[in-house]
């Protein structure tokens, strides 16, 4: 199988002109078939905040109502990625620029309320492989945007971090797939105050083992897990590094 | 060749809920291969304003600096594009929602500065008919916003109609291609004054002796140029029409 490679992005890389331009030139520079992920918070709280309306955030995600979602399918959908995909386009690079409802590429459901009310929040049910697949055969290499449909008529609010997953699994199918989230530090720590302390490889067993020894907690856990998880999915390797190392050759990879 | 049918609607119709709800309807009714063109001046009029900028029409055209090139891009890739995909998903149309960037369908550059300086609006060079034919075979629908790239990085805020034409002629080397541009009124009509009195047919020689007769004037002068331009370049007819009689069976028909 040919191999591909998604790469995730956060809004901190993409929403400042430096970082994306790097960001961008390192990108054009991965060989093969390529799929961007971004976010776009920033941007999307800055613009909520100019018109009036204030981001609330739950343990790190944004409460959707009616008007932030409008917010973020402008911010997300329109802004962010349609500047990445100009940006690709001026590398070279045939970007497509792609929510979930583009083609029925993502589908999901508003997600259930329990203890928090995320208002128009999707988690995602299906992603079709196999009309991504047909255009990256074509060259073109999608970037998609955060963003979900219930196929209902609504756009959703997804996370990022899912889009990349969820793309990768279902492209796993259909290649070799490598799925990389830049990170703000250079991979996983042994020592979270030591920099050059990168745990360069991590397996089902080594990951227990980390836990139970305490050396990977918090927010990393999930983050881990979900990798794993798209590892027994059919991803081949998932790559957790800074966002100016993302020639798969650095970080710490989770197979 | 397929027949395919591109039918371009003003922001009026895509901005207001019953009237888009009514437009998809028809549009989904539609036979055949479709592309969707939309506007959404108003819209971004609206934004542009919470946001304290204001918007500066010169001759029913945007000024566009850098803050309403972001707006634009925002509220017609984003809001108003992304709006109208979900809800042609949702009646079981494969809907694609494109700027010219996206897979580079659309080059333009910057208008040059003469008597008014325009600012990010694109003149079109270029559009790219092979990529979308193929997408179309595939029974994708796209729905086009007014947005361009200058293949420099930027997007560049573009006229409707233009899109509207130049992805007609630009499908027409692949199908028979009928260009329906959406009006308020009924069609071209012989008494300004009488909405029944649609002039069901104009072709060359009739637009020389009704602009002569002074039957046609004004802005539907460059209209019909235009349309008559598309035909000369290969658009089997355009049809001038009301947003609720896109069927092909009403309106002025040039050909």
């Amino acid at each position: 199988m040919e191999k591909l490679t998604v790469i995730k992005v956060g809004g901190k890389i993409v929403e400042d002109d430096a970082s994306l331009a790097q960001l961008l030139k390192d990108f054009a520079n991965v060989e093969g078939n390529k799929v961007l992920v971004h976010g776009g918070g920033r941007s999307a709280t800055k613009v909520a905040a100019q018109l009036g309306i204030e981001s609330q955030m739950v343990g790190g995600r944004r409460i959707t109502d009616a008007e932030t979602l409008k917010v973020v399918t402008m911010v997300y959908g329109g802004l962010v990625n349609k500047n990445i995909v100009a940006k690709l386009q001026a590398q070279g690079i045939n970007a497509l620029g792609l929510t979930g409802a583009d083609m029925n590429v993502m589908l999901s459901h508003k997600r259930p309320v329990k203890d928090v009310d995320y208002g128009f929040v999707g988690d995602v049910d299906k992603c079709d492989g196999s009309m991504l697949s047909k255009l990256i055969n074509e060259g073109v290499v999608p970037v998609m945007a955060p963003l979900t449909h219930d196929g209902q008529g609504n756009m959703l609010n997804t996370n990022a971090d899912t889009i990349a997953g969820e793309t990768a699994k279902a492209l796993a199918k259909f290649y070799d797939v490598t799925l990389i989230f830049c990170f703000e530090k250079a991979g996983v720590l042994a020592d979270e105050n030591d920099d050059d302390s990168v745990i360069p490889h991590i397996g089902e067993e080594d990951f227990k083992r980390l836990v139970e020894e305490g050396v990977i907690q918090g927010g990393m856990i999930p983050k881990i897990e979900n990798s794993l998880s798209a590892v027994r999915s059919g991803v081949r390797r998932v790559i957790i590094t800074k966002a100016d190392a993302i020639d798969g050759q650095h970080g710490t990879c989770i197979e």
